[in-house]
C-alpha cells in the first residue's frame, strides 16, 4: 500500500474541523492558512532550533537541509513517519542502512506522540506517490540525524481527530486536546481576530488601550459578583462583571477614546455555556453618538473579520426592539431566515375557533402565525404534539397547526371552522405557498410573540435536521437592535422599576420627558448587536449629566447612591457625552468557528459547573491559609446540603 | 499683557511631565508626539461630532471650518479661552459682536473645566502674536457656535500640573488626576509600547495570543495567592500570581509560541510600590535555549522601544550571578556607573587594623571596598556617621571610610594604620582618584558585598544630590543576570533547599550531576532582565522530563506532588523542552516614563493599602451575600485586632 494512500485521510483527518459544518470548513481552512501567511508571514523559526516548520515544507525547498522538530504522529512498517508540528505534517524517511543504524532505532522505538528533532534533506517523492490532498504531499524528508527530545508515556485516548472523547475527558486533559487541529485552528484565529481587532483600534483610530482594575469594590446589587477576601477584618473587593465604572471615569478623565480586551467575571452557578469568567472588547469615546458607535464597530469587524470567510457587509440593518418582539418573538433575531411572526388578528375577528374568539374578544388580544415552509412534509404528528406540549407548559398558550396541502384543502382539526374568505385573506397575508404549514396562536402580544419566537427556531431545527437549509453556516447575519425600554417592570414586584440594561443608560432624547410622567415608557439610547441569533454585542450612550444620574437612580430606580457617589461626582466635575459597547469575544469567535461551545475558543475553560477538570478547581484550603483573610467556611447542615444538592442539576460533568 | 505671554508657560506647564527628569523628558515628549504622529496617523475624529482635535490645528488648516470638543482650560477677561482635549490646546477668540451674545454668555459663564463644543474658521494670530512654545500657536479659532455640553461644578483642586497635590487626594479624584498631561502621557505610551509588543510577538514571528484563566487552583505554598470562594462550601479558587502552569501546558498542547499580556495577583498586604493586580508580557516557547529567550526579548524591547529615547542597543551585557554579586552586591546590578566592589583582601593580608585582621583570619574572611568619586568634597562627616550606623544595624558591619585628599595624605582615624605599600597598591586595584573616599569594610562574602552594593546606591543618591550625574535618567542600561543558583537554603530551616526562582526551572546542563550529591551548588537556567538596577523580568528554560520534576519537587523540595500531578502527567505526555520569559510591564513603563511610582502608568492603582481611594475598595458585603460562598467572617477580637493594627504601618495613605 503507498504512502498516499494513507497519508491522503491521516490529513484530512488532522484538518477536520469538529464544528458543525465540517464539509463546508475544511476547504475554508486550509484556504484561509495560505491567505494568512502571504498576507503577514510571520517568521516562525527565529529564535529556535529547527529551520522550518513541518508544515511550511513545499517543493521550492527541494535539496534543502532542513532540521524540524515535532510530535510522531503516525509510523508505518519502520519505513515512514509523519512528524506534526502546529502547522502541518511533513513525511520523514526512516533510513534503513547499516550506518544509520543509531537514527533508525529512534525514529522506530520512539511511542507516537513523542518529541523528535531530525535533520535531513527535503527530497521529492518517488512520481506516483505525491498526496495533493496535503500541503507538503509533493516532499518528504531523508533523515541523517535525529534526537528523541522527550518519550510520551501511554495517553489516556488515541490522538486522531476522529476518535470520538466525551467533553469530560477533553477537558481533564486539556493539553492533548489542545494538539487537535480544531483547537489550534480556534486559539489560532482567535488570536489573529484580536490582533487585527487592535489594529484597527490602536493603530487605524487612536484608541488608547487600558487596563482597568479587577478587584474592586461590590457594586449595588451585584448578586453575580464574586468575592474576594481582603486582610482587613470583614472587607471584600469583588470581581466585576464589566469595567463599565472605570471607562466612564475614563471618559471623564479625558482619555477620549478607550478599549481593553477585558477580562470579566460572573457567577451564575451552573448556566450551559457560560463561564465564570469571559472576556470582552470593552470600547469606550466621548463625544460620539449611536450612529458613531455603529459605524465604529461595523468598521471594527469588517477590518477584523477572517480573511477566509466572506467578508463582512456593512452597515447592518437596524430593528427596533419592538419590531423584533413582534416580528421573531425576540429581541435577538436570527435574520439568516424568515418563518416571522404575523400578526392574523384582523383575519379573525368573525371566529368560531374558540380559543382566538376567547383572545380576540380581550382588549389586548391578538392573534398571530407562522408559517413553516414545507412543514407538511417535514412535521409530523408527534412533531405538533410536541410544539402544542410547550407551549401549554412554558407559555400557557394554545397552538393551532394548518397544513396546507397541495390539493388546497386545509387539514386541521379546526379547518372547517375557517371561512373561505380567511384562508385567502392568511394566504395573502403571509405569502403561504403549498405544501407549508401555519402555526396559529392567540393571546397577549408579548407572550404569543415569544412563543411563535421559540417555535420558529424549533421549527427551522426541525426542517434542516430533515435536510433543509435555512441558516446557511457560511452567512453572518448582523443586526442591531435598538429603541429599548429603557426600565422594566421588576419581575418580584412589577410595580417598581429596574433598568432594563444598566443604570446609566441614556434615555432616548425624544422620550426625556416622560421620565417624569410615564417612565416606563422611555425608551433607551441601548443598542445591541446580533449575529445569526445570538447576542454578542450591546452599549448604550450613557448619561453624563449628574443631575438625571441622581434622580434615575435614586428616585426611579431606588439604588443606595452612596454606593456610587464617586461616579456621580466625577459626572459633576466635566464629564463629556459618551457612550460605548462591549463585544461578547468568546461568543463572537464561537460563531465565526462554528464551535459548538465557547469552551471550544477558550484555552482552558471551566466546566458547566465551574470546574476546571485538569487541575480540580476550585479546591480546599488549609484552615490555616484562611485566618489572614478572617474568613471561615460554614459548613452547612447535612439538610442544607441536601437541599443544595437537589438545587443542582444532576447531570453529569460534561 | 499680550496671549502670547501667558500661553507660552500653560502649554508648556500641560506639557511638563511631573517624573524625576522633567528638563530631559519635556523636549522629548513634544518630538514623540511629531514622530508618532508621521509613524502612523491614527484617525482621532472618525465617528464623532468633532472636525479636529484642539492639539492638532497648524497654519496649514487655515481658512477651514472646524468643529471642537473640548475643556475650558483657561479663560481671560471674557476674550480669549483656552481649549484643551487630550492631544492639545488651542486658543478661542470670544466674539464680542452684538449678533452673537448668546455665543458669548456661554463661553464666558461656562465654569473652568466645563466641557464645550465650538464651531468656527481657522485664523492666523494678529503678527507678532504667535507662541512659538505652542504646538498650535500661530492659529487661533474665530468662533460661530458654542455648545455648553457639561458645565463643571467646584473642583476639589485646581486643574493646573504645577499645583501639587497630594497622592492620597489625586488617587481620590482620579479622573480629574488623569486629565494631567503626565498621566495622559503615560497611559498612552504604556499603550502604543504594548501595541508594539504585539506586533512584534504576533504579526512578526508568529506568536499566538492565548488568554489563560485567573480563577485557577491554589498552588503549594501560595500564600500570596488571593482567594475567591465559590459556591461549594469549603471549595476556593485562588487568583494566580502567573500564568506559569498554563503556559507550560500550552506548550505541551503544542502551542509552541504563546505571549498574553497577563493580569497577575499578588496578595503582599502592604508593601510599598507593588500592586495586589499587576501585569506581565508573559511569554513561552517550545525548543528554545536560553540564548533564544533572550535574543527574542532583546528584539522585542528594541522593536517597540519609544521613538523618543535612544534606541536600545542589542545584544544586551550578561553577567553571572556570581559575578553581580561580588561586583555590585545585588542580583539587579545598575550598570550605568561604576563603583564597583573591589576585594582588597590580599591588600591586607598583613594589617595591624583591627576588624580587618579579625575578618581575614578567618577561613571565609574578605575585605572589599568601593571606591566613592569626588568623595572627599561631597562627603560629610554627618554621611559618614549614618553610613556607618546603617553598617551596623542592618549588616552588623565595620565600616572604615579612607578620605583620598588632593595632597595624597590618607584622612582616616586608622589612616596612620596602612603602611605605604597598602596604599599604592589599592590606588592601583581600585583605581583611586585624587578626591575620592574609599570605603572599606570586611567579613564573610556574601554580607560585605550586599552592604558595600546597598552603600554603593546610598553614595550614587548622595553625590547626584550635590550636581554630579553618575545615572543619566536618558540612558537605558540593560542587562541579563544569569547562571543563579537553583536551590537555597530555606530561611526558615537552612539544611533544607528551596527553589530559587520556581521549582519549573531546569537545572543547568553542566551541573546536572550534582543534583544527586551536592544539589546547592547547581546552577539554574533561569536567567534576569535588569535595567537600571531594577528588575524587569525573568524567566528560565523549563524542566521538560517528568522524572527530573518529580525527584526536584518530591525528594529534594518534599513538595506534595499530588497537587501538581497535572502537570507531571502533562511532562509525560509529549512535551517539547521549552522555556519563557516574564517582563514586568508596570516597572517597565514606570523606568520608561521616568516616573516616580509604577501608580503614575497604571490609570486606577490601588493605594499602597491596597485601597482603592476613589471607590474605596474593599468594602464591606452584606451577611446575606457572603451565605452563597458558605463564608463568615471571623471578627478579630479587641486583643487580635489591636494586635493586627501594630503589624500595620502606621502611615497616612499615600
Amino acid at each position: 500500500m503507498h504512502l498516499g494512500a494513507w497519508l491522503g485521510p491521516l490529513c484530512r483527518g488532522l484538518r477536520r474541523p469538529v464544528g458543525r459544518t465540517p464539509q463546508l470548513v475544511r476547504g475554508a481552512l486550509s484556504r484561509r492558512l495560505v491567505l494568512s501567511s502571504r498576507r503577514r508571514i510571520p517568521e516562525f523559526n527565529s529564535f529556535v532550533s529547527r529551520t522550518n516548520t513541518c508544515g511550511e515544507l513545499r517543493s521550492s525547498h527541494l535539496g534543502q537541509e532542513v532540521t524540524l522538530c515535532g510530535w510522531i504522529q503516525y509510523r508505518r512498517q519502520n519505513i515512514f513517519l509523519v512528524l506534526r508540528d502546529f502547522h502541518g505534517l511533513v513525511q520523514v524517511i526512516i533510513p534503513q542502512d547499516e550506518s544509520s543504524a543509531s537514527v533508525k532505532k529512534i525514529l522506530c522505538e520512539a511511542p507516537l506522540e513523542s518529541v523528535v528533532k531530525v535533520s535531513g534533506t527535503v527530497i521529492s517523492r518517488p512520481p506516483g506517490q505525491e498526496n495533493p490532498t496535503m500541503p507538503t504531499g509533493e516532499i518528504e524528508i531523508k533523515v541523517k540525524t535525529a534526537e528523541l527530545l522527550n518519550a510520551c508515556k501511554k495517553l489516556p485516548f488515541e490522538m486522531k481527530d476522529f476518535v470520538k472523547k466525551t467533553e469530560a475527558l477533553r477537558l481533564q486533559y486539556r493539553y492533548l486536546d489542545l494538539r487537535s487541529s480544531q483547537m489550534q485552528y480556534n486559539l489560532r484565529l482567535r488570536s489573529e481576530v484580536v490582533m487585527k481587532m487592535r489594529e484597527y483600534l490602536c493603530n487605524l483610530h487612536g484608541f488608547v488601550d487600558i487596563e482597568t482594575p479587577t478587584l474592586f469594590k461590590r457594586t449595588p446589587g451585584g448578586a453575580k459578583e464574586f468575592l474576594v477576601p481582603s486582610r482587613e477584618p470583614g472587607k471584600f473587593y469583588s470581581l466585576p462583571q464589566s469595567p463599565q465604572q472605570f471607562k466612564q471615569l475614563l471618559m471623564v478623565g479625558g482619555l477620549d477614546r478607550y478599549f481593553q480586551v477585558a477580562r470579566c467575571y460572573r457567577d451564575e452557578g451552573s448556566k450551559p455555556d457560560r463561564q465564570p469568567e469571559f472576556t470582552q472588547i470593552d470600547i469606550e469615546m466621548s463625544f460620539v453618538d449611536q450612529m458613531g458607535v455603529q459605524s465604529l464597530i461595523e468598521g471594527l469587524l469588517h477590518y477584523s473579520w477572517p480573511s477566509d470567510k466572506d467578508p463582512v457587509v456593512t452597515p447592518f440593518p437596524s430593528m427596533t426592539f419592538a419590531e423584533a418582539l413582534s416580528s421573531y418573538g425576540t429581541d435577538k433575531p436570527d435574520t439568516r431566515f424568515g418563518m416571522k411572526i404575523v400578526d392574523v388578528s384582523n383575519v379573525f375577528r368573525k371566529t368560531e375557533i374558540r380559543f382566538l374568539q376567547d383572545a380576540l374578544s380581550k382588549p389586548q388580544g391578538t392573534a398571530k402565525a407562522i408559517c413553516v415552509p414545507e412543514g407538511v412534509k417535514h412535521i409530523k404528528r408527534k412533531d405538533i404534539e410536541s410544539i402544542k406540549q410547550f407551549a401549554a407548559d412554558q407559555f400557557n398558550q394554545e397552538v393551532l397547526p394548518i397544513f396546507l396541502k397541495a390539493s388546497r384543502n386545509w387539514n386541521s382539526p379546526v379547518a372547517k371552522l375557517v371561512t373561505e374568505d380567511q384562508r385567502l385573506e392568511l394566504i395573502r397575508l403571509m405569502e403561504i405557498q403549498e405544501e407549508d404549514v401555519v402555526l396559529l396562536t392567540a393571546g397577549e402580544h408579548k407572550k404569543t410573540c415569544s412563543l411563535l419566537g421559540k417555535l420558529r427556531l424549533q421549527c427551522a431545527d426541525l426542517l434542516e435536521t430533515k435536510g433543509m437549509v435555512l441558516r446557511d453556516p457560511a452567512q453572518f447575519s448582523f443586526l442591531w437592535v435598538v429603541d429599548f425600554p429603557l426600565f422594566l417592570p421588576k419581575e418580584e414586584s412589577p410595580t417598581e422599576l429596574e433598568s432594563a440594561h444598566h443604570p446609566f443608560t441614556a434615555p432616548h432624547p425624544s422620550d426625556l420627558h416622560l421620565l417624569y410622567t410615564e417612565p416606563e415608557k422611555v425608551r433607551s439610547q441601548h443598542y445591541d448587536l446580533v449575529l445569526n441569533g445570538s447576542e454578542i454585542g450591546g452599549g448604550s450612550i450613557r448619561i453624563h449629566d449628574a443631575q438625571l444620574q441622581q434622580y434615575i437612580l435614586a428616585t426611579l430606580l431606588k439604588e443606595d447612591v452612596k454606593l456610587l457617589s464617586h461616579l456621580l461626582q466625577a459626572l459633576d466635575h466635566g464629564a463629556p457625552p459618551h457612550g460605548g459597547i462591549a463585544l461578547g469575544l468568546d461568543r463572537l469567535m464561537c460563531l465565526i468557528t462554528g464551535a459548538p461551545s465557547i469552551r471550544d475558543v477558550i484555552a482552558f475553560p471551566k466546566s458547566f459547573r465551574g470546574h476546571d477538570l485538569m487541575s480540580s478547581a476550585p479546591d480546599s484550603v488549609p484552615v490555616e491559609e484562611l485566618r489572614p483573610y478572617h474568613i471561615q467556611v460554614s459548613w452547612p447542615t447535612e439538610a442544607e446540603a441536601q437541599k443544595d444538592s437537589l438545587n443542582q442539576p444532576h447531570q453529569q460533568e460534561s
